[in-house]
């Protein structure tokens, strides 16, 4: 999607260790010209693949999911995390590693919200070793739900999240992709 | 607003100790519909206010902010919450206790996404203690920046925030105030 591949050159920032940070425009300040962007171009992608519910997890994930949810005119949920490993008979768990945090951390859904008939779509914005999103995942299959596909905003290209998913057969539609970051800092898409 | 006090009268659970649960349209699951005419109400409360970005904190506060954001087309800025006190240099900070979790946590902003010339508009999904708005008009002082005013979905009238915020003179404006809750469970607009 050049709009975003656009806004990642002109405003992303490379640090060391392959890091590209999009603080000013994605996750801690929010463009809403490019959220609007990047909720449009999911429904165009997948506005024909029954979904009837979108799932993120918090927090980064919300804002995307609520203005694409405008457009498929369906509901979001959002998985929460926890800290602890959360044993609620009334939760969906799953029990997920973060590379960039460096942690583990339990997320968790209600089991009122998802169910055998919702089929849905996963919503994040960034996409690296894909441990989040198989977290989710494992938390449609604890509920019976299906999965229409993946919408990611940024994938990084270089880990192995997008490749494994592809692998499985799972619809998953990034955005922009980062193949390479250069020594001089240049993004490859 | 009529159609967020009927939402909660025919969606909201009451628990024991005057807790509205709004889990199946506010702050889990999402209602699209709800947040887009939750949206547009701030958008014709605020809009004569130089509102140039919305500010919030994670997490349920971000949805709501960014489907406001589409109306006003100024970017959102969310805080992020910290266990630890953070020094960062970089970042601007506000400890808040939270009586939901009975915890003290620290919210931050980067020191990047706010100034002086910023008006800005405070947006969160319920107004209890205050403690939440309190800590983010922390942020903005900080900064230098200058509060338009506080928008709220959902505010608890019979806690002490929305005296506080109206006592100081803050344009608060908040689309449902729950002023009792009945021994009945029954919930008094």
């Amino acid at each position: 999607m050049q709009f975003l591949e656009d806004m990642i050159r002109s405003h992303g920032e490379v640090r060391p260790g392959g890091i590209v940070k999009v603080d000013s425009f994605l996750n801690h300040q929010i463009d809403w010209k490019t959220y609007r962007e990047i909720g449009q171009e999911f429904y165009r992608l997948f506005r024909n693949d029954g979904v009837n519910k979108i799932l993120t997890v918090e927090a980064s994930g919300i804002g995307l999911a609520c203005v694409a949810a405008q457009f498929f005119e369906v509901p979001v949920v959002f998985a929460k995390k926890s800290k602890t490993s959360n044993l609620d008979a009334e939760l969906f768990s799953a029990r997920v590693h973060s590379f960039t945090h460096g942690n583990d951390y339990t997320m968790v859904v209600s089991k009122k919200y998802l169910g055998p008939e919702d089929r849905v779509l996963i919503i994040d914005d960034f996409l690296a070793n894909g441990q989040a999103v198989l977290g989710l995942r494992s938390i449609l299959d604890q509920a019976g739900a299906s999965l229409a596909g993946v919408g990611i905003a940024i994938e990084k290209g270089f880990q192995e999240g997008g490749r494994l998913l592809r692998a499985e057969g799972v619809k998953l539609e990034s955005l922009a992709i980062i193949q390479a970051i250069g020594e001089d800092g240049e993004i490859e898409f």
